[in-house]
Order: structure tokens, then sequence, then C-alpha cells
């Protein structure tokens, strides 16, 4: 038998709880041992569940007692959850958590403590909730390098746009349906802001790219500034609008990281991706591209990607884990503006005839549409490096530009 | 310093080949050891390679030497592939294959017999060529119930498809065009047929429900009946027709494995994937549905994954893993014609009023599409036990039927 404490008793903490309790025998099958639920912390009181008695307010309960092996850490957040995970691992206990916060800020710092010690630091549910990718990375795709991770990585923000694209609702009335639902949180920021994706992109480049990428590292833009003009003008290029994260190595081994909303041609399996589902692409030298598609959040789905790495600690409780990488350098995030891409660039013009002639120079190749009231242009540019499209785009004198986003073929 | 021989130097076998050989370095960084391939077993020369002198066409000189600890299995078939790995086992080396034939015949004997010498037998590339999806089932989503797997499973029909479905063309085209793009080979039986399907539902029902799934247990129909009249009428139900592998667990404890043409409603992830490519999706009482996607073949993508699992085998190699399933009773594959299901009915009339009348009575709810020559309906039928819908179907007096086929939203 193995004794776990879980640390945080909240919607994944509660689901894990639930899981391993409900199913228990099932997991005893896979992990070959039973899992025990010894100490549950949360400093809120729980009564009149099957397992009220194993709560306890004091992390030092579990810290203390060596026969706790795995410590599942669903507190969220970074101060606490950073130094009890910290003391856990080097107590020598195994931690497996969901927290991309915390994964994000000190996943080297974490892992080379649970390297040291000879404990596993897992976190498969810290990206895609219960899509199984960082696994699937590390273990499945290691006879490639991996070149580029591209994904639609937080749910509330595809669910909005999803319901802007496919029912014409505007962003506040999306997001006020989201929170409704539960999707979105009373504030929305971390959200629609792109600070979770952020996270999540840090995790995937640092694990596809052997080095730590912060969040301060990461160009992060929300998709606060989508309007349903937005999202009708890549409709008319065959695309939608999505919030993408996007990760890529160049050829002098230093790499780009970004969150942005961008057009994705329907011919992209991402664009294919609604409501609250995620997905990730990753791309190796090897295999082309893969993708792995699932529900990216939620009680059950993230908490059973949990219980996935407390059976896998079960069984490999002091083995290395595949999951590793070191600290990066500071100038190791490249800016993306000397990568290529495609830029949709809205233009305003109150000289139609001259502005088409320039944009048909400037941006040779280029897709175009004009509005209805012939004041403004959408144009879709063709791929090239960001830089130069930026100069382009600069140069343009007989209209004004009103906003550029990306676009992914 | 592990060796690794190579018994086939195919196509996959020539990729497992030059990966081990071209990216050593950065292989011998994941592994941890040196991986050096001491032996490619073929039957024919192969002069010129930077690695000529390695061949042999003796299989006991690989079986009686013990610093063999790896076997790559890429020969194919079931005959000496199976004598092979059997011995290669027995003689406690671990064996890594992508022959999906082999292992829907004899993948629980040969499981139990690693089991027993506490080797690794691991097939990652069999099903999805280099799409990672076994691993993933097993570890990832180990916390969850597997209810379901559908998936498309064939690279060449799905080809086929897209061409009859993209651009009109006829499947004799369609097949040509595959087989000269190399997709398709000269006897095109195993694919077209969907026998290369059923093997890897049978792999992938052995591993979602733990008991050995054998191919002829798994009713299999191919493409070959495909017309593209069955194509526009799919469109117009918004569905494509994809060649599809799915298994289910029943209530009883029994499963349902099928290979079958499907109508798949575009809202489905699966219709999306398109050319070569394969997804498979699987659902979990957790998690809901997942879905892995990528390139189902071919040299490289195939060869990365079957070096994946040699890269395992070297960090790991005398760990019992956890791919593993026990053999199945007789009657444990259940007719699925007592499981839920949509059916497309296309029927022929000469006495359209009648025969919709009587459609309209018989399936409730149907949606259907008549010809523009007033002769054929297509019918879609809303969910029910599929013995309920054959029954109705049975009952039409006013119309003859030409084909049915499943569909999936």
């Amino acid at each position: 038998m193995i004794d776990v404490a879980i640390m945080g008793h909240g919607v994944v903490g509660s689901g894990v709880a639930e899981i391993l309790h409900n199913h228990s025998k099932r997991i005893a099958e896979k992990a070959k041992e039973n899992i025990n639920v010894k100490y549950i912390l949360d400093l809120r009181d729980f009564e009149g569940l099957e397992y009220s008695d194993k709560f306890t307010k004091d992390f030092s309960v579990i810290l203390n007692d060596p026969d706790v092996k795995i410590v599942v850490e669903v507190m969220g957040g970074c101060t606490f959850a950073y130094d009890y995970v910290k003391a856990c691992l080097l107590a020598g206990k195994s931690v497996c958590t969901s927290n991309k916060e915390l994964v994000a800020a000190k996943g080297s710092e974490l892992l080379d403590i649970a390297l040291e010690k000879n404990v596993n630091f897992l976190f498969e549910a810290s990206v895609g909730g219960g899509i199984p990718v960082l696994r699937p990375m590390a273990q499945c795709l290691t006879a490639n390098e991996i070149t580029e991770v591209t994904g639609i990585l937080n749910g509330t923000t595809n669910f909005i746009l999803t319901k802007m694209i496919s029912e014409n609702m505007s962003f506040d009335d999306a997001l006020k349906l989201a929170q409704e639902l539960g999707y979105a949180e009373k504030d929305p920021t971390a959200d629609v802001e792109g600070h979770d994706a952020c996270r999540k992109i840090c995790i995937l480049a640092s694990l596809g790219f052997g080095k730590h990428v912060y969040p301060n590292q990461v160009k992060t833009e929300g998709i606060t500034n989508i309007s349903l003009v937005d999202v009708e003008y890549a409709d008319a290029f065959d695309s939608v609008i999505k919030l993408i994260g996007r990760t890529r190595k160049l050829d002098n081994g230093k790499i780009t990281a970004n969150v942005y909303p961008a057009l994705v041609s329907r011919k992209n399996m991402l664009a294919g991706v609604n409501d609250v589902f995620n997905a990730i692409m990753v791309r190796g030298d090897e295999v082309g591209d893969v993708m792995f598609y699932g529900r990216g959040a939620g009680k059950f789905p993230t908490a059973s990607a949990v219980v996935g790495d407390v059976i896998d600690c079960a069984k490999h409780l002091s083995a290395r884990k595949y999951l590793h990488w070191i600290d990066g350098e500071k100038d190791y995030v490249a800016d993306s503006i000397d990568d290529i891409t495609r830029l949709y660039v809205l233009v305003k013009t109150d000289n139609l005839a001259e502005a088409i002639k320039e944009i048909e120079t400037t941006f040779s190749g280029a897709s175009y549409i004009v509005s209805k009231d012939n004041s403004e242009v959408a144009i879709l540019t063709e791929t090239d490096i960001e830089r130069n499209l930026r100069e382009q785009i600069n140069s343009l004198s007989c209209s004004e530009v009103v906003k550029t986003l990306h676009a992914i073929d």
C-alpha cells in the first residue's frame, strides 16, 4: 500500500480524491498497489464526505509523515504551492501537480531537486487538462527532434471565440455566457489576456526544446481586441480566429514563444477544435505533425491526468523519469519578428482605388477583401519574415492600419 | 552501450537503421546510453551503405549473441516474425515491433512470455504509425475506464476516400493514384478490404479493454462498395465517408469490434482527418473524448515510433511495462447488432410518394434526401439498437434497399 496526500480540495483536488476513492479497485489493479489517501490538506472544512476524517490544515503533518510517498499538489498559485512542493521533493516524496503556474515559474528548479532526490515530479495535467501530451512528447516522440509546438491551450477563450464564430455573439456576451456556465472565472483576466495559455506554452517549450522558458519571455496577447468584424473577414479568408500558443526552434539554437489570437486556415486541424476543447500540434523532424485533442480543463478530465501520474509514481517510486529540462539562458528566447509568419492586416481608407493599388504593389501575392462601404480592406499576406511584413505595413501611406493579427496555414 | 539487432531492412527497417545511425548522439542523450546497431537481418544484400558490414542472413547469430539486449522486428508477416520474436523473448531479449499482423494474432501470448522473462515487448508503431497512442492510452489515461475507441486507422483508404470526396474521383482512379504515389500496394486487398484496419482495432481493443481480440472476431467491411453517389448523399447529410475501426465496451462485460465504412458527421473531429493521416478517438469515463492524430504510415514516422520504443527499452531493460492484456474468451466479442448505431439506407423505388410515406412512418425522426430523378431515397436514421433498425429496413415494401452503411455523429 502506498500513502498519498492531496494538497488542496478545490475543483481538481476533489476530483482526484473522488477518483481515488470511487475507483480504488481498478486503480490498485493498474498501479499493482493499493493507493491510500492518508491526508487532504485544506484550510476549509469539508464535513459529510466519506473521507472527511482525512482532512488536515497542517502541512507539516504531511511533510513529516515518512509513509507519505506521493503528494498531489492541486492548490494552484505559486507561493504556498512552491514552498510545499519544494519541501516535499527535498523530503524524498514524489509530487504530482496540475499547477501550470508553478511549473512555468519553477519547473527546472523543481525538476533538478527531484532528480537529485531520485523522486518524480510529474505534471501531465498542467497542459491540456486530461489530454495526454507531455508524456507522449517526452516518450513516444523521443526519437524526433521537436521543431515546433502550436496549440489551442485555453478552453475558456476557445469557447468564447467559438460562440463569436458560430453564433455571431459579441465578445462581451460570449464571456458572460462562459461565466454563467462556469467556464470562465469572475475575473477572467488570466484566460482572456492569454496568461494561462502563456504558462502552458512555457511548459511545452521547456519540455520540447530542453531549456526552461519563463512566462515573462513570452510575448503574450489575449483576445479582448478581437471583434466580430475580424471573425467575418477571417471567414472570408476560409479561416477561424483562435487563441494560439506557439513555440518554434530556430536554426541558431534559440527559440521563439508567443501567445496571440490568429487566423487559422480551415485546412488546419486546429481550426476544427471548438468549444472548451484544446489541441496541441507537435512537429517532429521524423514524424511530421501529430496532434493531441480533448478536454483541456474540467474537474474529472484534469483529475484523471493527475491520477494517471499518481499511478505512474506508484509503479516507479524511485525511478528518474523522462521529463526533464535545464535552466535557459537569458537571451534563449528570440523575438519572433525574425521568424516567418503570415499576417492579417485590417486597414481603413478614404481613397479605395489608391489604397488597393498600393496594397497590390506592397504585398505581392496577398489576398484582400474590401468592406461593403469601401472604407476598409482586410489583407492576408503571403508567408515572409515578420520584420519584412511589418516594414511593408509601415510603408502604407494611402490607408491607415487598424489591426494586425498572425495567420496560420 | 547497448547492442541492438534489426530484423528486416525494408521500408520501416531501413528507416530505423537510418535514424539510429544518423541521430546516434541525440538518441544516446535520450536513452542515457549509446545504442549500437550490431546486426541487421535480411536475406537480401545491401552494399554501399555506411553500415553494410552489419548485415547477416543468419537469425541464430542474433539469438545467440548475449550482448544483443534489444531486437527490432520489422519484417512483417506472422510466420518467421512470430518464431523469431518468440525465440528472442524466451532468450531474455526485449523486442520492439511495428508488426500489427503479429501483435493482432499473437499479442497476448508474446506479452505473457515478455512478462515471464521480465523483458519488454513494445509495439507503439503497430497502430497509427508515428502517432503516440498505445503508450498514452496505457499510461496517461490509466485512471480512466476506456469505454470506446473509434479511429481512422488506414492511411491508404483514407487517401482514396479523400480523393473521392474532395475531387469527385472514382474509387478506381483514386486507387490507381494511391498506387502511383506509393501509398497503396500493387495488391491493395489488405488496405481496401479493411484487413489492415482490422488488425489495428484488434490491438486497440485488446489494450483498451484488457483482453485479446483476434482478427477473426471482428466483422470487417472494406471500401470497395463505396460509390460517388454515397459520397454525395453523405455530403448532403453534412457528413463524409471514412473507413472506421470501432470497438466499444458493453454493460455485460463483452465488447463489440468492427471495421466498416461509415458516414461521419462533419461536427466530429474525425471528419477533418484527410489524405493519408490517421486519427484515433479514445473515450474514457473521466476524461471524455481524446484524439490522437498524425501520419499513420510512412518510413520515418513509423520508424521514429519504433526508435522511441528502443529508447524506452534501453532505459528500462528489465522493467515490466504497462502494456499488457490477457487472452479473451471465445464469446468475448459480441455482435454489434445489439449495440446502438445510426444507419444510412439507400433505397430504390418506382413509387416515390408511397415510399416516402412508408419511410416517414417506419423511421420516425429520420432525415432523407430524394434523388433528382425521383428513383432513389437516401435515409439517415436516428440512433437506435441496430437490430431494431435492421428490422425496420427489412419491413420496407414500397422500396428496395440498395445499400446500408453505419453513421457516426
